[in-house]
């Protein structure tokens, strides 16, 4: 038990330590050697948990997705309609790009040329927003507007904000999803509904 | 002078072929092999003209950047106010995208995790947008928004369209960016403009 319980510290040490130096030098540059060096494991180590790079990849690909996962599943006690808890859910998001590498990195890794794996984590978060804006039309606070049209806009935006953040932070900022909300909710939401929706997020930071 | 124009033309020839190969394999990938083998040039030729790949990979964005210039530079007879404009250049840039490899190389050199270079293209791109919704302000056709909110809301989306559209061309299809519109222009223009703006773009295709 406790053998296991080592064994799986060090697959998430690798896990972690993988996205970092996917995310600073990209899944081709990125060294194996890099990668359990910062782990603080040997290469034996290393290839005694993952096959391969691809296999490493494929790996931080897949906790990303847990992560994402976990953002879009509502806390207890979460904003009534879905549009504020489409709203909450991005800056949610934001938030989290800038701090955890591991959600950074999978999201790189989804569209990376060599990799060629397909739309992984943007297909996820596509599918969840859409989703969203399903359920928003349901509950009457979606205006006339159908929800694939205003999917595709918030998916493409979020997108932009997230392969531009790493160059500027200023994208994934809390003030720069705010005033993309603000823009976009006259439109999205029921005039009736508009009032009760906080561009800035509804939960506390 | 037959000669000067023959080593334009290699250059040239080159230049294409280092995008195609950095859009198929990405920077660091790419081998300057497979970049002269495609131009149909020797080594030696590939670094009579270019010391390294950095300096081709420079090229290329430069090349881009040329490109995008003339993207953003209003044909004669063009649409009068400058919101149809941006809308009409957004149609162009995502046609551009679809069929010019050096364009689309550029982008993607200009957010290279290894290149490091700076925002490029997406900052030209930026600020030719939040120009252009400056003088939508100043003729009076855009609504209660700022030029700087709807800028970066626009660069974001477009941007998703660009780094989304290699895995689905649907990303950077008509359809896609004229629903962008049809969603934003009711927000973005004064209720006496909108009806003149054509989200599917004004000028022939």
């Amino acid at each position: 038990m406790v053998k296991q319980e080592r064994a799986r510290r060090t697959r998430e040490a690798l896990i972690k330590s993988a996205a970092t130096v996917f995310d600073r030098d990209g899944f081709s540059v990125a060294s194996l050697t890099a990668i359990s060096s910062l782990a603080g494991v040997s290469n034996g180590a290393l290839h005694f948990h993952f096959a391969s790079k691809a296999a490493l990849a494929d790996s931080v690909e897949e906790a990303a997705a847990q992560r994402l996962e976990r953002i879009v599943t509502a806390p207890e006690g979460a904003a009534g309609n879905a549009l504020q808890m489409l709203v909450d859910t991005s800056h949610e998001l934001a938030r989290r790009l800038t701090e955890d590498v591991v959600l950074r990195a999978g999201f790189e890794l989804s569209r990376d040329q060599v990799r060629r794996r397909g739309p992984g984590l943007y297909r996820q978060w596509h599918r969840w927003v859409e989703g969203a804006l399903k359920r928003a039309a349901g509950e009457g606070v979606l205006n006339q507007v159908t929800p694939e049209d205003a999917a595709a806009s918030v998916v493409a935006a979020t997108t932009g904000f997230e392969v531009l953040g790493p160059q500027d932070p200023q994208w994934l900022s809390h003030q720069t999803v705010t005033r993309f909300w603000q823009l976009l909710l006259p439109r999205l939401a029921e005039a009736s509904a508009l009032g009760g929706l906080v561009a800035a997020g509804s939960r506390p930071r």
